[in-house]
């Protein structure tokens, strides 16, 4: 997934993907996880071992086990991490001043650079939902429900304002999210948009979905 | 990623996935596909055996080389019967009758529709690229070129013929697809919506995104 060069440049990964962890302590710890990370997006969750992942982060199985107790755990905490990051966005963004509009433009634009500048991780927390154990899985389709309520509430407050013009809102509100979180499939940092660049055409795009001045 | 029941129900696989693959002959050939597609998706490209995909056809290995050498032939085989058909699609589209507000409507409804349908088969064919060969993934590349260049072609007709206003064609093309491509990642078939009913909501978006009849 295009980490190869990155992890050779900067011992302990891409800085880009790295920051998104700054919160886990010990280092120890956190270093375990962006190399979880690293192998979950190279090889799947189901084809890395917990062996593979201390190799990466240059520790031994034992000392893995100190800080996670299993392979699902480690990827709970990702996928917890990255999902509290995007509801964290999403509220914010939903709770700010100015318009519909205005918020809903700060949403994408946020978002966008979120799943842009940590596709790595972003695509780790998307695609490997279904390797949860059941009380995980729950926990994190709760924090979705969360992230999609404040988008509708943005949309919501539109329509009641007469900003926007939209038929079908959970629908709506599911394609804008969708629209986002695919960034994280197609994005590659060679090509020839910056995330901030995404971020405002998207937001453009999203306004037109929503007839936002129409 | 839900196929088990599926599985249960019917020997071979989901009858909806298991109809992608009806131009592939012999029998056994098909079967092996249609059971590569279920692994694949369950536990990812690189988790996968092929006595994995052999046991799941109900064949032995030996039975599955007389077939495809490779695990990455089968993926391969895979990937390029779902990017020709997507490309059918969309060209067919673009070469169609009407304006280009029927012929992008047209092409939304079927490119989600089958991406809805074949959510199992979408997931493997877009999610697992990178693990195709040099040589098999430069070949899918350019079927996906082909297929963005359909869906400019549609959006460029429809601003020079004053139909539709897009600032950015290529970014609100790749954005279409996206969008499009992303209804693998989420469609549930036990959700609210037929793959029908998110054709029509997406086309209707995808209209406001360029601009139709503003």
């Amino acid at each position: 997934m295009g980490t190869a060069e990155a992890t050779e440049e900067t011992p302990g990964g891409d800085p880009n993907e790295a920051s998104a962890w700054g919160e886990v302590a010990p280092e120890a710890a956190r270093r375990l996880l962006v190399a979880a990370v690293e192998a979950f997006a190279e090889r799947g969750y189901h084809a890395t071992t917990t062996r593979d992942i201390a190799g990466r982060a240059g520790m031994s199985p034992a000392a893995l086990y100190i800080h996670y107790k299993t392979k699902e755990e480690l990827l709970h905490r990702i996928s917890r991490i990255g999902h509290d990051k995007a509801l964290r966005i999403l509220e914010s963004a939903a709770d700010g001043a100015g318009t519909a509009a205005d918020r809903l433009t700060d949403a994408v634009v946020t978002f966008v650079r979120w799943h842009a500048a940590h596709h790595t991780t972003a695509r780790v927390v998307q695609y490997e939902l279904d390797a949860l154990g059941d009380e995980h899985r729950a926990e994190i389709v709760e924090l979705r429900r969360r992230s999609d309520a404040a988008i509708r509430r943005i949309i919501n407050d539109g329509v009641e304002a007469h900003e926007f013009d939209v038929p079908d809102i959970p629908g709506t509100t599911l394609a804008v999210l969708s629209l986002c979180i695919d960034v994280a499939r197609w994005f590659n940092v060679e090509g020839r948009r910056t995330p901030d660049e995404v971020g405002a055409l998207y937001a453009d795009l999203v306004l037109r979905m929503v007839a936002a001045g129409a």
